[in-house]
């Protein structure tokens, strides 16, 4: 696979074509399982952690342990530790375009400038609140724009926004139905 | 709505019950929408902030803004500056269904000590590798496990969680499909 060695955008993207190449041949080591464990502290004050994970075919860890603080705003009468669990979701599916948009340009030989994205979720909280069964609990609907100066033409910049959608596992998530067991230990 | 004041799990029940009847009768201050705006760093790497969002009609904002980090691991021949996107998904379920257990127990007047959770989702990567056409991109299955010590029998801490993600949005958002459409500016 031609890769362009002109441009930088901070993807080795040699490395991930090899892996794709080995892990195609050894598809074992591609099951991978990805983990948060969570603390209520109070209210609607919750942390989670993330550090561990499965893959490669053994138990992996990210360098540091990452946290995320989760919270209500105050006019839900909450005390607004952290953001709210619907915004850190938006959170990870920016993230997830956004490194896809970065390796796909790599791959094509386009130096990205600046990305930013701007994301926004539609809610009716009568949901959430139980006030109207028919209303839906999450999202009605989700938009994203992404801004890209990047030296290719538009045509260029909008296939690669729509191939990081194509692989984007977040965006899979969200857009369709993934199965979810929630138990009590 | 009956609830009981003896426990104090540190949710306003009564201001939530109050919103409900106030926005059942004024629908228009429940339509949210809930925003998160990212930018590029380097790489995989990217940082989300979020603080404002619109509900009850007009522009509201978060005490202070909440920035997340996210990026690959260096087995993906990243730098590891952050949890990965999905990860960071599972913290938004993760802290939904806590947020959501913490507020059914105190309208149920059960008195929480302490609940954690720990999550896995499961993902093939030759979907996001781009090797297998079959393989989905986003996880296969979520696997959710509640610890919860509280005042209250089995049975109703399992009818406790149950209710939490009978009305969750994230989980809604993850488990249903959710419209989700990306553009260039």
């Amino acid at each position: 696979m031609a890769t362009n060695k002109s441009v930088d955008n901070g993807v080795n993207v040699q490395a991930l074509t090899d892996a794709r190449d080995a892990l195609s041949k050894a598809p074992a080591g591609a099951q991978f399982k990805w983990r948060a464990a969570c603390q209520w502290i109070n209210g609607t004050h919750s942390r989670s952690t993330v550090e561990g994970f499965y893959g490669l075919g053994g138990e992996q860890s990210h360098k540091t342990e990452f946290t995320f603080d989760a919270d209500h705003p105050e006019l839900f009468a909450s005390e607004d530790h952290g953001a709210t669990p619907v915004e850190i979701v938006l959170s990870g599916l920016a993230s997830c375009l956004t490194a896809g948009i970065a390796s796909v340009a790599q791959l094509r030989g386009i130096q990205l400038r600046s990305v930013t994205a701007k994301l926004e979720g539609d809610m009716d909280i009568l949901g959430i609140l139980g006030a109207d069964p028919d209303v839906r609990n999450g999202f009605n609907n989700i938009k994203v724009v992404f801004d890209i100066d990047a030296d290719a033409k538009p045509d260029d910049i909008k296939a690669l926004v729509a191939q990081s959608q194509k692989r984007s596992a977040v965006y899979d998530i969200i857009a369709n139905p993934t199965n979810i067991t929630v138990e009590v230990a």
